[in-house]
C-alpha cells in the first residue's frame, strides 16, 4: 500500500459549459432578449459582489468551437451554494436559449508534495490565498480534467512517494518557467466527478496554452502518467461585451 | 479456477437520475405545477410509511452539475416493487417535466472475506440490520458504479482468496477511519447491470467524500483492480425543499 | 491457427428493447390507447399461435431501470421472419408510443466442446429440443451479449483445443449448479452483430441471476477471457398484466 | 520499417444505412407516400442503368434490428459521383422519412500478397473484373468495418512481409472453402474513414455468414490482428417488394 | 525527462463540420434559401478578401458520407477572429438549415526535428510561408486529428531526441514521394482540442490520399506510435458551385 500524500483543500468549483440555441434566440423578441441579458448580467453583478467580499470567485469565457458556446467557473465556500447557483441560472431566462454541454464539480487542491520538514502549510497566507483565490480576468481560458494512470506498469497510485515527489518536482519546474504568463488552478474531483482532477489555465498569450501543454507533455509524470479528458478553450467575455455577443 | 467468496444478499436497489426539463417546467400552469408536486409528495409520503413499517428505504438529493438533477435510491424486498416504483413514477405529472438520464439495478450486499471460523454472520442481527438498511438523511451522497479489474497481471478474478482477503482487509481499515463521518452502502449488479458493484456514500461534510474516496485510490486493491464508471455528487433534498427547489 | 470448434445452430434470434414515452401515451385518446393495446394483444396472439405449432417461441418482460420498459425475445427458423415481426410492429400503433432502445441479432447455438467421440450430438433429440427451444415464461429474464477475450496473452481463439475445452468444462459445472433454478439460453451473433454471443438467462428468483454470474466470474474462462456488454433484467409481463402495465 | 504490399484500387464505395422513421411516414397522406417511393424507384431505375452500362453498381437491403432499416451499397468511379447519389437522395422525399445511421467511405481494393513472381496483375482480366465487381443480388448482406491491430506484441504493421504473407494466405484459404456461397467485397478505407477496410458478405444461406465469420476467428491473422467495428445484416429488399415494405 | 523539440506556431485554425437539415431547407420559401445562400456567399466574399490581404486563409468543402455535408477549414491570426467567424456563422441564416458535427481547434505548425545545426528556421522565409499558408483549392479534402502513442512501450514522449527525429526523417520521407501529388497541413492543439495534432491533406486525385496514408501506416512512427481520431474526407465546393449544391 503506497502512501498517500495529504492534500490541502480550498472551495467548491463548478465548471458548467452551454452552447447557446441561436435558432431560438432569434425567434424570441426584442423584449424578450432584452430581458433575458439583464438578468444574466445582474447575476454576474450579484458574483462580482460575491468576488470582492472574498466570498468566492469566478470566471466567464467564450469557448472557441462547437463543443460549446460559454463557460461559466464559479469558486464558493459550499457544495450547496455551488447547486444554487446552478439552479437559478437553469431557471433563468436566458437558460430557455441555451443547452447543457458539459459541467464538473472538483475542490480547489494543493498538494503536500513539496511540504519542507517542519513546515505546516496549511498556516501559510500564501497558500490560503491559492486555495481561495480570486480567479484572473486574462484573455484566455484553457480546462480540461484529467486522471493519473494505473495501467500495468505505469500505475501512478503504486508508485512509492519519493519517486511520486521526483516526479512531481520536476514537472512543477516546467510549470515555474510560464510564471507570469499562464496562471494555473488544480482541482480535485475523487468522488465528485469522473475525473481524478480537473486543470483550469488562464493566459494572457493564447499560444502558451499550447507551449506550456506541450512541454509538459514530456515530462515523465504526464508522458507515463497522464490521461486526459476533453479540452476546452476560449476567450474572455467581459461585461460589457454581452450585448454585442448576443446581438443578432 | 479462484474460489469465489459466497456474498449476503440483502433489498433490492434502484438509483435513478433525472434531469428537470425547466423550460417546459416553466411553460406549466401554476395548477398543473402545485398537482404535479402535490402527487409527488404523495409519492414520498407512501415511501416513508414503507420505510417506517421496515419494507424498504430510500433517499432522495439534488444532484450538482449538469449530469442530473434528481437522485433517488430506493430499496425494497424484490425486483417487482422496484419496477412498480419506476413506473409509478413514469406515469407522474412530474415526469412529463424530467428526463431519464441514468438508473443501476443491484442489491445490498456484504462479502464474507472478514468472516470468522466457526461463525455464521448471516445469523447476526447486525448483518441484517445491514443488508436491509434505513438509508441516512445526511448532507451530502455519492454514487458511483465500479468493477474489479481483470487485465493482464492485474486480474482480481484469478488471485488466490487469501490475496483478495488480505486487500480487502486493508482496505476496510482506510474505510473505518471514516466511521460517523462517511456511511457506505455496497450493492452488487453482477447480471443486474453494467458494472460489478455500486458504491453510495453518505457524509456530513461533502469533503470527506473526497478525502474518503482519495485516500482509498492509493489502497493496493483500488490502484491496482479498481475501475471505475460516473461519479454523481448532491445535497440532500428534505421534503419540506421541495416547492422551493421547484418554484420559478 | 487454432482448431476452431464446430457450433450446431438453431433457430434465429431477435431480442428488442423499447422504451414506452409515457407523456405522448399519456396525451393519446383512450380510444387510441385501447386500440393500440388490443392490436399488440392480437401481434402476441399470433406468436403464441406459432409457438404452439413448433414454428418459433418468444418471451416478454418489462426492463428495470431507465434502459428500457419492454424486452422481447422472439425466435424463428429464418432471418427474413425476425425482421418481418420487427417491421410489423414498427408499422403498429403502439410502436408510435415507444422508442428503439437496443436489439441483437443471433442465432441458437450449441457447441461441440463436450461432444462424446463416435456421437454425432446434430442426431440427439435432446440437442434438436435445445437448439429450438421453447422460452421458458418464469418470472425473470437477463439478458447480455458477450466476446471472447483477443488481448496479449488473454487470447481466446489462439488457445489449443484441448484448454479451451478443459474451460468450457469447468464452466459448464459452474452452471449445472443452478440446474432447475436458471433456464440459459445461448446465441452465437459473429457476422450478425456486434458481440460474439448473447445469453438469456431466466430465473424463478432474481437472486440466482446475481448468484449465477458472481459464481461465474470466477471461472478462469470468465476470468481472463469474458468481456461483456450491457446487461438487462427484467420481470415477466403476463399478457393478461399489459392493460395494467400500460394503464394511467 | 516494415515493407508495405501494394494494392490495386478500383471502384469508390458509399455504404449508407438509413432508419425509417415510421410515425411521420404513416402521417403522411397516400399521394405523398406513393410520390416519395415512385421517386425511390425512379432512383433504382437509374442506379440499374448504370449497372447495366458498367458505369457502377450496387445492392439495397433491409437490415435486421434496429440499428438501421435500410442498406444500400453504391459503387463509382469517382467520389464526386458517390456524393451526388448522397446528395440526391436527401434531397428526394423520401429521406424527409429516414433518419441517416452510419455510412462508410471507402474502394474497392485486392492486395497484392498472392502475386506470383513476375506476373503483374493490374493486367489480368479477372482482377479488373474483382476491383470494378457487378455486386450480387444474393439473399442476405453482412456488412463491417476491420482494422489490423497494432497494440503490444500484436502490431500487424511492424510485421516482416513474409509473416503477413503467410498470414493471409491461410485466412485465404478459411475463405475459399465458402466459394459459390459467400460472395466477399473487400474495400479500403484508411485516409477516406474511420476503419482501415470494410467487408461486406454476400450470402445465399444467413447461416453461412456466421459460419465463415466464426471460423476465420480462429485463423491467427483475425485471433491476433483483427479488431472490428459494428456488424449490420439483412435481407435483400428487391424493387418489387418496396411497395409491400412501406405499405402500412 | 526526455527532451521536447521545439516547434515553430503559426496561424491559428479552426475545422467546422456541419450537417444539412434537408427537410427544414425543402419547407423554408424560396426567398428566404436566396437570402441565406447571398449572406453566406457574402461571408465567403468577405474570407477571400482576408486571403487576398494575407490576413488568414480558407477551404470550404462537401464531406462524402452521412458524417458531416460541409466542413470549413479557416486560418486566422488570432483566436478571436476564429471565434468571431464562428459566431458570424452561427448568427447566419444559413445556419438555422444546419447542425453542427464536429470542429477541431489548432495552430499551424512545424516541428524543429529537421533542423540543421547553426540555422535558425524561423528566419527561413519558406518556413514563414508554411506557417501561414495559403490554403490550396485542390479537388479533395482529408482531415483527420492523432495523437502519439503513450502505451506501455511504445511511448512517444519517453523516447530520446534522436529516435524520435530518426523515425520523423523516415517519416517524412514517404511523405515527400506525395510531392505535388498532396499538400499536407499540419496543426498543433495540445491544450486546445482533445488531441494532439490534426492532419488535412489535399489531393488532385482522392485514390492519392488512402495510397499516402497506407503507405505511412508501415512507418514505425505510425504503425507504433500513431492514434487516429475519425477521418473526413471531401469534394471541393466552389463559390460558383453553392447554388446548384443546395437547390432543390
Amino acid at each position: 500500500m503506497a502512501e498517500a500524500v495529504e492534500t490541502m483543500d480550498g472551495w467548491y468549483c463548478l465548471h458548467d459549459l452551454r452552447t447557446i440555441d441561436w435558432s431560438s434566440w432569434k425567434l424570441a423578441s426584442d423584449e424578450e432578449r432584452q430581458s433575458a441579458l439583464k438578468e444574466f448580467e445582474e447575476l454576474l453583478t450579484d458574483w462580482e459582489a460575491t468576488e470582492k467580499n472574498r466570498g468566492g470567485s469566478h470566471a466567464v469565457y467564450t469557448i472557441v468551437g462547437q463543443k460549446a458556446d460559454l463557460i461559466s467557473m464559479v469558486l464558493r465556500p459550499t457544495m450547496k451554494e455551488l447547486q444554487e447557483i446552478e439552479t437559478t441560472f437553469n431557471k433563468s431566462k436566458l437558460a430557455e436559449y441555451t443547452k447543457p454541454v458539459y459541467s464538473y464539480v472538483s475542490i480547489v487542491e494543493l498538494s503536500k508534495y513539496m511540504t519542507k520538514e517542519g513546515e505546516n502549510p496549511e498556516e501559510n497566507p500564501e497558500v490560503q490565498a491559492r486555495l481561495k483565490p480570486v480567479l484572473p480576468k486574462w484573455n484566455h481560458i484553457c480546462f480540461y480534467p484529467m486522471d493519473k494512470r494505473r495501467q500495468g506498469d505505469d500505475n501512478w497510485y503504486m508508485l512509492p512517494m519519493k519517486d511520486r515527489q521526483k516526479l512531481m518536482y520536476e514537472h512543477g519546474r516546467t510549470g515555474r518557467k510560464y510564471a507570469g504568463k499562464i496562471r494555473q488552478i488544480i482541482t480535485g474531483s475523487m468522488g465528485l466527478d469522473d475525473w481524478e482532477w480537473s486543470v483550469t489555465l488562464f493566459a494572457h498569450d493564447a499560444l502558451d496554452i499550447k507551449r506550456l501543454v506541450y512541454e509538459m507533455r514530456f515530462d515523465e509524470v504526464t508522458a507515463r502518467y497522464g490521461e486526459f479528458g476533453p479540452f476546452y478553450v476560449g476567450n474572455i467575455l467581459k461585461k460589457d461585451e454581452i450585448e454585442t455577443y448576443f446581438s443578432i
